[in-house]
């Protein structure tokens, strides 16, 4: 595997992790009903490091490969996806509103998991936790969004100057 | 060109694009010291729809050549550190701390264009607009950053529940 490939794909995770920096968790999420099979706080990170390195691996195995344009269309679009989520859910509060990008985001998951396991095993095979948290955290917010039907958004663009 | 690839492309580009009307800009930004030469705010919009058309035309022309994997890598690390970038500066209001972002987005970008034009001529004119633009985008970031020495960023885990 190249090296410095990987190295580029994981800088574009990485980007995406780094909204889980900039836009934590605090005393809002906290207070939010959530369901009870809701995961503890200290696995999320835990969980999207793995699934990012896991799928900078993925990326590098399967870009220099023969006819992975698809993997590498879908392998954009779930980075993009990835990194819109978290700014929308808490930075904006908008809990219904980032519902349609973690659909989004499911299906570019599923393009990703399919079209890189049919270049290589252990591509698709990295892209399986991805595909698996995608759907629990799918489920989390369409859950949270129902219990918190009152919630209102934040609007950055409006708070005091 | 495969007018699917660029459908999947275009998705990765809209979703970056969705943060400009995610995180409008507002009193708070009209109210900021900007430099004189300030592109308008009707250019934006235009300049960024183009720049999402013609990547996602470059993506799609590019990603089914031989060799394409370095272009592929720096498109997808672009589109991820596009998407970061509005979040940060408009939701955040980190002035500063939207600056790295930008100077890795332009080297991503830059490494884009480089590794398209490598590949395919109208690839890579393809992204010298975006390359242009995102150089004016990172003077203007710096040059506000500057003259407003003493904006607070926001912190919405932290606003009232």
């Amino acid at each position: 595997m190249d090296f410095v490939l990987f190295l580029i794909f994981l800088g574009a995770t990485f980007t995406a992790g780094a909204t889980g920096a900039l836009f934590p968790t605090g005393p809002w999420y906290q207070a939010l009903n959530k369901p009870s099979w809701t995961p503890p706080n200290w696995l999320f990170p835990i969980m999207w490091t793995s699934i990012y390195f896991l799928i900078a691996f993925a990326g590098a195995r399967v870009a220099p490969l023969e006819g992975s344009h698809y993997a590498m269309a879908f392998w954009a679009l779930q980075i993009a996806l990835n990194a819109l989520w978290t700014p929308v859910f808490f930075g904006l509060r908008r809990l219904r509103g980032a519902l349609p990008i973690m659909a989004g985001l499911w299906v570019a998951v599923a393009g990703a998991t399919a079209t890189h396991f049919a270049l290589d095993l252990w591509a698709g095979l990295a892209f399986v936790p991805y595909l698996v948290w995608v759907t629990i955290a799918a489920a989390l917010n369409l859950s949270v969004a129902r219990l918190n039907p009152n919630q209102q958004p934040l609007e950055p663009s409006k708070i005091g100057i």
